[in-house]
């Protein structure tokens, strides 16, 4: 940037969230005390240009939401309170410094709402493609954190809220190039693939509830992230594909679309876990009293893989993940 | 990446340094224990392809060195110790798998040094630049955190080593097209820019002194740092130019030259700082005992600005940073 100086007393937060906080935006680091009782949590995810995003398909604001939705949501998938956020971003000469501080305006949107402060990053030029990457630091209670590896055999599968919507945005962002109006249904699955909301809420519900869960979030579509928990507990997950949770609009789609939508599409940032049997019921009541959709989609299996159950026999899903533009 | 989950296997290290570490790569997001005692300090830094180096000026081990030792540098620069690291990279098409792990090699033989482990990240496809950012999470004991704003009048500004090293190799880097041999003076010069050492020993002695002291780290010449401690601390700094501390080989380039390497050059990532004249002479003596290079090249006074102090007068120094290769 050409002046990172002056950008950076623009996105300079007037008020901090965070009381832990000792220094934050506009030293090279930052500086933060950690409470009693807990673990650090930290991740970090990057938006491509040309890769995870198209001018067509995002606006500046969204990039900066999905940029810290993507790590809340890994956040959300331990357990995990979020607490403070550090953007690098690399910027080509054809943007504007306005979409540059719309996308931090996005980020602030959505930190807002979880009262987490950007506290540093580092700006500077980029020759072609814009690069986002964001961090985003947290904390769990001791002991408390949910893993993939904590699947067990005869566990429910479970999935939070309805999937497959982002990708259906993102088809219908693609086949209309970003220009033309959206319905009320289409406007729907637009904004779940530009505004993603991360379940920073349910994944607190869980890591309260005290009890053991296994918990990926789905930001490469349910097959990979069922993969990855069926490895990391050394299980097998076997899921039906007639009870995952679609939302009433999706109906417009094939029963085929919807299935690749959830399965293969990505970025719903939904949460998929397992839990024992006895802990399910008590789970699925709870989350009904809040209102919180939450349904079983499947069960934990010795062995190895994911499979579907389509009248009853098995079909072995690939570890296929969510390849954005590249393979579409 | 085309098999992200095969570059992840392969870059996971063998072995974990810290015990505080509970989970770290492969999963999304990576948990670690705070110790008691201590706040947390987290940085970032992003080098981009075509901006920070060229292929033709860094090998892939030298761009992974560099951008961890420019983390470590922050972390030094508050006087900290530096604990795990976390790397997101966006890979063109065109770069080698090969060439990746390389940059992940130059990231661990610094990390080695320093005993901190990779902890996590992001890696995914890029259009045509490679862009890597790097995150670094460190401690310092509780209130001893060194900060740019703690320069009083009076102070002795004093900087670690030698600089203007890191620009003279890349001058020697991009007249030579990266492709002839090197004299060992060249050699030296070269390896300057391409595998700058981070001062973390130094800020540690600093912090561990107790003593009010001022400090930042030179990554974008020794005007820019200058000009940050007198802006935080709402000081002027006065630096003379004859007490800049270069190296003997140094002397095959003229002194305006020098000058400009050491002012407005970057990356030499070394230490910046000022303190108490009554504090100086015992961090002098110390430093000597410990065959630790540390040279006065300036005071503290009342006001605004840098200045240089030629011949009894005082000339203002412009706040230029560092470009790399854009005005070059």
């Amino acid at each position: 940037m050409k002046d990172e100086f002056s950008l950076i007393q623009k996105i300079a937060p007037k008020k901090t969230y965070q009381s832990s906080l000792i220094q934050g935006i506009g030293d090279d680091a930052a500086l933060f005390r950690a409470a009693a009782g807990y673990d650090e949590i930290v991740c970090t995810d990057t938006l491509v240009e040309g890769v995870h995003f198209l001018q067509s398909t995002m606006r500046p604001f969204h990039i900066g939401y999905k940029a810290l939705a993507a790590n809340l949501s890994d956040i959300a998938a331990m357990g995990g309170i979020p607490l403070f956020y550090l953007v690098s971003i690399a910027v080509p000469p054809a943007w504007a410094e306005e979409d540059v501080l719309e996308i931090y305006e996005g980020m602030r949107s959505l930190a807002e709402r979880y009262q987490i402060d950007l506290i540093g990053g580092d700006t500077c030029a980029a020759p072609n493609e814009l690069v986002v990457t964001v961090t985003v630091i947290g904390r769990v209670e001791k002991g408390r954190h949910l893993f993939r590896s904590q699947a067990r055999p005869g566990d429910v599968v479970f999935i939070t809220n309805t999937v497959g919507n982002a990708a259906a945005g993102l088809e219908l962002l693609l086949k209309k190039n970003g220009n033309e109006p959206y319905s009320e249904e289409e406007a729907f699955f637009v904004s779940c693939h530009q505004t993603p909301a991360p379940q920073v809420e349910f994944g607190r519900f869980f890591a309260e509830s005290g009890v053991r869960i296994a918990l990926n979030d789905i930001s490469d579509g349910v097959a990979s992230e069922a993969h990855e928990i069926a490895e990391n507990s050394e299980v097998s997950l076997i899921l039906y594909p007639d009870s995952l949770p679609f939302h009433p609009y999706m109906k417009r789609f094939s029963g085929e679309k919807q299935l690749d939508f959830a399965l293969y599409g990505g970025e719903d940032f939904q949460l998929i876990g397992t839990a024992a049997k006895s802990d399910w019921e008590k789970i699925k009541k709870e989350c009904a009293q809040k209102g919180w959709r939450i349904t079983e989609v499947g069960t934990v299996m010795e062995g190895k893989g994911v499979y579907l159950e389509v009248d009853d026999r098995l079909m072995e899903l690939e570890k296929r993940g969510y390849n954005h533009f590249r393979k579409r």
